[in-house]
């Protein structure tokens, strides 16, 4: 990889080694501006500090937040323009809710299984952390991400990251899978569908068909090492990887087997995806291939000419990204930009292309791959495949502009 | 895998659906012993929950805690029983400092890197941010971990995993590489030790051998997908992959290349092993293969003969996990556990073995191997190896016993 020379070669000291050293400790309060940070310290070798803590928490100098599209808060959004890696911090995740988020005692909580199965049985929380578990690293999305620039509500140039496509997050899962509990209550074989409701006070319902049951999904209690946080479903959720996030029901209270669809009221008036031709795609659970550059991003402002790395995350609900390739141009050229490992089905997975910004106008977009063969589509190709009035899978190419003076401004599609 | 059937056949409901659905409710209030918990709807489908929020917290039933082996708290440990997966909650990161915790401005840190260089230079938080970057998921330990059981101080029974080897975490690490700033400096191909030096007020300190530096030495700004946590670093740490924890030097300044390891006081007076002969192993850096049974452990107690699923976490600085046996009877005969993805280099990797407790007194016990082809020694082997005064770097192989009553105590070496 190309070195990127420009950065910092102007802050090469001449100065004698006893001068550099005094140039490195922080000086505090020289400023106005600075004297409205929090208090540091001028030299912190100087100063004991605090001693070991039992629960950890940020630096004053960090206020990261989840915004919400509206007062009523039924969602909020992940910062991504604030992360590096893939896994979100779980105070951080996305969150969506229908009836919001219901305080419940996991030692008064229970999952009940029944329909077509030999034995109903309904288990306790000790019952299911008892059956043989597994960890995974996957992504969530909600269907409804990255509306608004689908629908081009609003303004379309001053977009963070978060506002964009903040309704994806990735955690480590841990659970039970779905599959042990089939087996354990006597699934019939002749089984298709299964329904799955929460105990939220939208009593939160949605028909899977039984064949995810059997593949990979989870009855997950854990996320990223500890208990699920509320919001995401304490003390147990379903976790279908690579699925739309609502059919990955929270507050997880009955799972019902049977052999069609419930047609429940969240897969009617809602999630459903109405086509040009007036007819509907109904059952879209996958979602597909995907990309968004993190950084450079608006608000940024690039400082100067030179070399500049373009970072983002990318992700399928269908399998691992096979290549994410970035365009400096305006997606005349591409290149193959570098993954970092682990590179994880179903998964956000960074990327990172070193990009020369030479001045003037430009715009960056990224364009994913996944493992299937599949690419993004450009808008073009997706409003004329899905119609103007479609509310869910927005996985069109995005882009950013940079202005001449190094602003950054979201440029829509490509 | 076999199936644990013992788990949950008695829960098997006799009764129709309807009284199964009810059954499946949470009632609260039962008795005083819930009273005294938090208090939640008895039917949380009754009640609206409160909306999204900035930042999320955990369940009011979910307590965890890092504890310390003294008041002065120079060090805190990870509850390793309580946590699923692999990834280690941020705040729940084990620590150890020699001087508190420093409160750092971001916008006054420097890094200063010089010595042996052709250009000496100090790089802001901006100018590292800048550099092409990379996350990588891995463990850390500190090399006093598992000190105490070596040692056989205070009671050898009544111990947690936490208490136990709680000085060991896993996360994502982002950063630049240290070769990258080498090359940016201009690293004297001649060089064969750097210091490393933290702007705590214990002014940590340390000697790193430069090849580590140019393999895959990390200079981190990013923790869990966010920045460094206080304790970590903030904003700017070493992290040396598999590396003893205290060389992974915090709240970073200076860097200086050199030929000969500088011979600091923590190199010296601390993190040296004195061995049986007289003499001393210095700059034992890398961690060996380990691995510790997390469930069950003290204070569980197993509530009956029947199937059980053990889990641990198994790691080592030398490479990837290529396996971890299990012995359910004191180490007569062990059998492969399964190991969760991803399996990646000096990281944990967690184990899993359903296992069948045919009631009684039993030993289990856990033997990682890494993809060198070494595996935990017994007790006997490193006693002789290093001696009973040595300090640090304790790997041998520890069980748990388990009383005829369900009840699991530590079993201490095998």
């Amino acid at each position: 990889m190309e070195r990127p020379k420009s950065i910092s070669r102007r802050r090469v000291l001449a100065a004698g080694t006893a001068g550099i050293v005094g140039a490195a400790l922080p000086i505090a309060g020289q400023s106005a501006d600075q004297a409205a940070r929090p208090k540091v310290p001028a030299d912190p070798t100087k100063v004991q500090g605090p001693p070991a803590s039992d629960v950890g928490g940020r630096s004053p100098f960090e206020r990261p937040k989840r915004l919400s599209f509206s007062d009523r808060r039924t969602s909020s959004l992940t910062p991504l323009q604030d992360l590096d890696g893939i896994i979100t911090p779980s105070d951080l995740h996305f969150e969506r809710h229908h009836g919001g988020v219901p305080a419940i005692d996991p030692q008064q909580y229970s999952l009940l299984v029944h329909g077509m199965v030999e034995r109903p049985m309904v288990f306790t929380l000790d019952d299911l952390r008892r059956f043989p578990g597994m960890s995974m690293i996957r992504m969530m999305e909600c269907s409804g991400n990255g509306g608004r620039v689908y629908r081009r509500e609003g303004s379309q140039t001053d977009l963070t990251p978060q506002q964009i496509d903040g309704l994806t997050s990735t955690s480590e899962w841990t659970g039970v899978a779905l599959s042990t509990l089939l087996r354990e209550v006597g699934a019939s074989q002749k089984a298709t569908w299964f329904l799955a409701e929460g105990m939220d006070a939208a009593v939160m319902t949605r028909s899977v068909p039984m064949a995810k049951a059997w593949a990979d999904a989870l009855i997950a209690y854990g996320q990223n090492g500890e208990p699920l946080r509320p919001e995401q479903g304490y003390p147990v959720r379903l976790f279908l990887p690579g699925v739309e996030g609502n059919a990955s029901v929270k507050w997880l209270r009955r799972i019902e087997i049977g052999d069609q669809p419930f047609m429940t009221r969240e897969e009617t008036s809602k999630y459903t995806d109405p086509l040009p031709d007036g007819t509907a795609r109904i059952f879209s659970l996958d979602m597909d291939a995907k990309s968004l550059i993190t950084e450079p991003s608006f608000p940024d402002k690039l400082t100067g000419p030179g070399w500049w790395e373009i970072r983002g995350i990318a992700w399928s609900g269908r399998g691992k990204i096979a290549k994410v390739e970035v365009s400096g141009d305006g997606g005349k050229t591409w290149q193959l930009a570098r993954l970092d490992e682990p590179v994880l089905p179903k998964c956000h997975t960074r990327f990172r292309l070193p990009w020369q910004w030479k001045g003037g106008e430009a715009m960056i977009a990224s364009r994913a791959t996944d493992d299937t063969g599949y690419s993004q589509p450009t808008y073009d190709v997706l409003l004329a495949a899905r119609g103007p009035s479609t509310a869910y899978h927005f996985n069109h190419i995005r882009a950013w502009k940079i202005l001449a003076d190094g602003t950054v401004k979201f440029g829509g599609a490509l």
